[in-house]
């Protein structure tokens, strides 16, 4: 394998009943804003049980951060942040609350001339400095909750990308799976089809001699496949929530991409079709993993047989032949969940988004994947053809 | 699966050439206790490796730590911290030396008037501040350089106990696997079977319903069974050296157990071989498993039932006689390695034994394993029997 650093000081307390322990978990002297998305957990009592735990605290709120969190939308609360002088956030929500949060804990520290957006999310300068951050998450898909990335937007330049530093850790993430139990299937659909896609960019690559990281890639998988039809079946079923929502999180905590190469272009042609037509970003993925995979086939072709076998338990000895039926088998599971693949599910014309993604890549100069081999034409290829 | 918490700040850089990091890792004001065991680390070139990352440093040294670290050596390097004004420990050795400079970072801050084996050990107060301590690891088996336990042993009562508390985390590992190349077979055995039974202790307990940490700690078991022969037949094969360093660290960091059960009672078991009898930790523990988990077949069923299948590949459907199986194949896996299994092999009597720890055990009210089912008579056969 590859060297590697890990750090990852964030507390994870998982399990029934944890959001009452907050208390134990955020000193009382803290100033707190409470960040939030659209209010659904007003609806599913999540917002009442926060409340409750922080009785006695000095609380601000800011909602409204959206789904693909805005730039615009975040720089409100730091202009809160800096005005009422917050010294804690706590995001209570999903992947982009906290994914806003982490650019409200970074953009509140920043003093400099330039927008936040361009310092940070352009030129990725360094996040040196962010103000503390926590979270209570609800979605089991982007595993915000255990590592230091984040995906921001712009409206104004519809774009959509990512920064990774160390002060974003959250310093904690309460995951208590039933609240999890409201969610709308077509979010339970699109998180668990985001952590398939997260794992897939971090083991479906070349093989650098790490079984045990592949092996525990793939242990995902296996995982996700039985539990995410028991959750859709059942939406109560506490254990298979909590077995997703634990996927979830070790889908991007980075414990299984330790020493290995990483491939992130279905995501970043998936963030472009968001960025332009507005599709949820599960969607994104399920549309354009299977097309990108049967592009990267021969290049992809061991760890795509592997896959085939150790997780689908195909018996097809050519790696060629077994990589084409992983990648059915995928794309069959994602259907199998209800979560439709095709642009023209979506009503989007596909030749018209292969040629606007290929401008902006050739502008760009983008090579994405684990080689470099994905440029401008190749992304349109993979965009054509789904 | 169960309710868990999970926190480890300790920065891992695993890899190649990483002793040259050390400058980047310890802020150049602090000075340095660098702590070794029995002088190994002055011949493979670890020492001098250490010593020339740290030129400019302020650093005194303490070596001779013994395997099974004892209290009465520990509290020698107590004294030169306190009188010398050390305000970082360098643990540089295996998890002997680790565990051993665990005991010194928080005797350093105690002051109290017990004495601190009694304090922490046998009494179990907690330890709410410590030295900061860190590590260049060389031995891949206790798995301390990513956790915040700590076996220590004292020898004026042939007393060997654990201990665990949050500020016995280290601040770095630093995990080279080439300093691994000149182990003798010994020790590397030693380590490969104490990751092994590691992984056990965790796993093989009862179904909580927790398939993503199942699957993961057989990962680790199905690593370990390939690259232990490799690392055996070639010391310096870097990637099989990784992987089985790399398997050690994730057998004890947590990651497997988190919201499972645990058992412990080979290890508890051992620990007393290994104080009465003064054998290798990996030795003991060789010896106790196989007995101990025959002892408990019936109530451990399932989990031995599923590790015969997805490990060994064994095709059995009663669970009982897979169980049996996968027992006999583990054994048989510790022998191919070269290490014997028997309290004969090292001339030690069976009878004796477990009469020994037989009393200890009806002295203390000992309840081992995952369900208390291993008492002083339960211990008394599984020994006898061994």
């Amino acid at each position: 394998m590859n060297n590697f650093e890990f750090y990852c000081p964030t507390r994870i307390v998982f399990g029934k009943g944890t959001i009452a322990k907050l208390p134990e978990l955020i000193d009382k002297s803290k100033k707190i804003l409470i960040t939030y998305g659209g209010g659904s957990i007003k609806k599913n009592g999540v917002y009442e049980q926060v409340k409750n735990a922080l009785e006695g605290y000095d609380v601000l709120e800011f909602g409204g951060i959206e789904p693909n969190p805005k730039y615009e939308t975040l720089m409100k609360a730091v202009d809160i942040v800096k005005s009422e002088g917050i010294d804690f956030l706590l995001a209570v929500g999903g992947g982009s609350v906290l994914d806003g949060t982490k650019f409200i804990a970074a953009a509140s520290k920043y003093y400099g001339e330039k927008d936040a957006y361009d310092y940070f999310m352009i030129e990725q300068n360094p996040v040196t400095d962010a103000l503390p951050l926590a979270d209570v998450i609800t979605l089991p898909a982007t595993g915000s909750e255990m590592n230091n990335g984040a995906v921001i937007s712009r409206i104004s330049t519809d774009e959509k990308l990512a920064f990774q530093w160390e002060p974003l850790y959250p310093q904690f993430s309460i995951i208590d799976p039933q609240v999890t139990f409201s969610l709308p299937v077509k979010q339970t659909v699109n998180g668990i089809v985001d952590t398939f896609v997260h794992v897939m960019e971090q083991y479906c690559t070349y093989d650098v001699n790490s079984p045990l990281q592949d092996d525990w890639a793939l242990g995902i998988l296996r995982t996700l496949i039985k539990e995410a039809p028991k959750v859709i079946a059942n939406p109560d079923d506490y254990g298979a929530r909590a077995n997703v929502f634990w996927c979830a999180t070790c889908g991007l905590n980075y414990w299984i991409s330790l020493g290995v190469p990483q491939d992130w272009a279905t995501h970043m042609i998936g963030h472009e079709l968001t960025a332009f037509y507005g599709i949820d970003h599960g969607q994104s993925l399920a549309i354009i993993e299977p097309r990108l995979l049967r592009n990267q086939k021969v290049s992809k072709s061991k760890k795509l047989a592997k896959l085939a076998r150790e997780v689908f338990g195909v018996n097809e000895p050519v790696d060629l032949k077994a990589a084409d039926i992983a990648v059915d088998k995928i794309e069959t599971f994602f259907n199998s969940l209800g979560m439709k693949t095709r642009l023209s599910d979506y009503d989007i014309n596909a030749e018209e988004a292969a040629q606007k993604i290929r401008g902006r890549f050739a502008k760009r100069g983008t090579a994405l994947g684990e080689k470099g081999a994905i440029d401008a034409e190749a992304a349109y290829d993979i965009v054509k053809a789904s």
